[in-house]
């Protein structure tokens, strides 16, 4: 079975939702897998990965305000070396995913309609 | 290294926890594979997929229970097209899991004792 | 493909987050894979798996301070078979992951600089 590493790098203004799905679905189809499994692995302890709708915009905002409010940047965090959204950010990670496998057929990712990552 | 891709279809009565272990597990059973990786994707944004006890059914009600006190359906939020429990069903499935990928040995997923997903 | 079964069992003494990179990683290096995906699969419904930052001790005293908080003991869950903690417990393991698929290279898991399993 082929197996391929390729490094992706996703420049970012801030905290945020940032809508890789377009660069990602264009790797894939440029490789030469028919039937497969997508890996995703995000390297860093501040970011991470999520699906999500982002056909109505106001799902993404609502959601960034969600978790805003659920871990807010005056919660009391010892951590704080990067500023008072260094913890937060660490914990919105942890609460959502670092890593996805997306499942491949006729050499793109299985996305359903309203998926994005 | 054999590879399958199988659409399952799950129908549900409104918000819940569903089991589909026994579903997973009877597909995976019929294959050829001895020893492998079961991949589940979800294909939905306001439907998830995680990993539970469901032995004794207070553990299932206490979780749905927790997320509807941590994610409840007068939160503001914009995003209501398919009523107030729209955008609630996608923060709870950004807060679980879109994906599982479970070790497969002797032809049946390796799930713990008390694990159902 | 080179397929390979592994059962780690960890130690705990309590609540609380523990560091399984260093054994990880060892047994993932003792293999001869040199290109491939390691799935870690945690076989419990009230333990997970997460990767946050180890390097500074307050991301790991922050975030299990954090899921105290969003979780505590006294939130009236039915599921106590096991004591107060009970309930919490399987509810932080469904807020974070059961599962990790990580790609390794040159023979390694390839983590991010700062993260640990």
């Amino acid at each position: 079975m082929e197996q391929a590493l390729h490094r992706l790098t996703v420049a970012t203004d801030g905290q945020g939702l940032f809508d890789v799905t377009s660069r990602i679905c264009q790797w894939v189809e440029a490789q030469t897998i028919a039937t497969g499994l997508l890996t995703i692995w995000c390297r860093h302890t501040s970011a991470s990965l999520l699906v999500q709708e982002n056909a109505d915009p106001d799902v993404r905002a609502d959601l960034a305000a969600f978790l805003r409010r659920l871990v807010p940047e005056n919660a009391g965090c010892r951590h704080r070396d990067e500023g008072p959204d260094d913890m937060p950010a660490h914990i919105k990670a942890a609460l959502t995913q670092t890593q996805l496998s997306i499942p491949v057929g006729n050499g793109r990712p299985l996305l359903g309609t309203w998926q994005a990552i």
